[in-house]
């Protein structure tokens, strides 16, 4: 019935919301002179929703994203330097170290000796892939798919490609929006990881009462989920 | 014998760099008052050699080599005018018309019909997505592969995945660097089909002699060559 795992990586896995936080403090700061901080998080919100559609996800649309509003609030008055140090934040991202969640390693490595796990992820191709071989999870993984978006039609796509359909699947992250609600629709199992941090385009409202709906407070609950599910 | 074909995209099926080649015309006359224009080449073919490892292949990335161009050559002067009208000539770079080469559907279809055909590309990830999707190719392809390199461990694995191994496929391109040579060492054929416009990082030797080096004038002449091949 349950054949195959689908993990997102980044904040189910590993940090990443995180060092994006770190960023936009930085740009804050970097700002101060000229913008409050709460227009400042608005401007750039803005900025990556509008974006989204030519970017997508990940570093360097929000690094393009950043600069395009330094620009903005300043009303063309922003100096050269200050975007030069942009710049460096958005490089300094595409080398964070990999911070892995509690549980990651062990609930993975023990779930794929009985079941088909794929990494399933959104953001800039090469940095999903530093991230993953830095994690050293690599290994593990029956499969890596990086998507532009996480669509239903994504999920039915990838579980019939890596496994034996989306009906027989399981898609486990931290965000409703991503993870679970285009998995649930897909006809899969959606199982919500909550992270502390959750980006502001990534909230959505938990489908309670869906009967392939979980959430769980931790990865470690997992392995106990899957036994309940399959039994 | 030959079972599959990997068909690269950008400036082999449909026109890309000389929308680059525009774009870089654009940036030179933004900072004409600044810089002359093959110094600034230079400095910006620098930039994205240096940043290739941190942003990858794709607009996104050239967008930024040209923000952190345009502030190096200028000593930290340009104003924020200009880093504007750069971001704005990126976007513009991911919304440009997919102009089809010439045979590229005629071939595409008629070798689908008897191989399995793979569209094999690097770059933005959306933005590529969005290219296949505007080209009407979409569904003649068997498979779609969108990396962040082409090397032969990519091809390798590319053609397990969707073909019958690496040694029965062929990959068709414009780079030599990118589409022929990655492909010989995994030891499938390696067919170039050379554009007017490749890119200074594209470039390499022909590998002349290697008996599964093959070079066409135009994809109107592929179908003869398979034919040849397979024969």
């Amino acid at each position: 019935m349950l054949t195959t795992i689908g993990f997102d990586a980044d904040d189910t896995l590993w940090q990443n919301e995180s060092f994006f936080r770190l960023t936009q403090g930085r740009f804050v700061r970097l700002l101060a002179d000229y913008v409050e901080q709460d227009h400042l998080h608005d401007r750039l919100l803005a900025a990556e929703r509008r974006n989204l559609g030519h970017y997508g996800f990940g570093v360097k649309g929000f690094t393009l994203s950043m600069i395009e509003t330094a620009i903005e609030v300043t009303n063309g008055t922003v100096p050269a330097s200050v975007i030069a140090e942009i710049l460096a934040s958005g490089r300094e991202m595409l080398e964070h170290p990999i911070e892995l969640l509690p549980h990651a390693r062990g609930v993975v490595t023990s779930l794929a000796s009985a079941y088909r796990v794929i990494l399933i992820t959104k953001g800039d191709l090469l940095d999903q892939e530093r991230k993953l071989a830095q994690s050293g999870l690599g290994d593990l993984f029956d499969g890596v798919e990086i998507v532009s978006d996480k669509t239903a039609a994504a999920y039915t796509a990838i579980f019939r490609r890596h496994g034996t359909g989306a009906d027989q699947a399981m898609m486990v992250g931290n965000s409703l929006k991503s993870d679970v609600i285009p998995a649930l629709e897909a006809g899969s199992w959606g199982v919500h990881v909550p992270h502390g941090l959750t980006w502001a385009l990534e909230q959505a409202a938990a489908p309670v009462g869906h009967r392939r709906f979980h959430a769980i407070s931790d990865l470690g609950e997992l392995p106990d989920l899957v036994r309940i599910v399959t039994e």
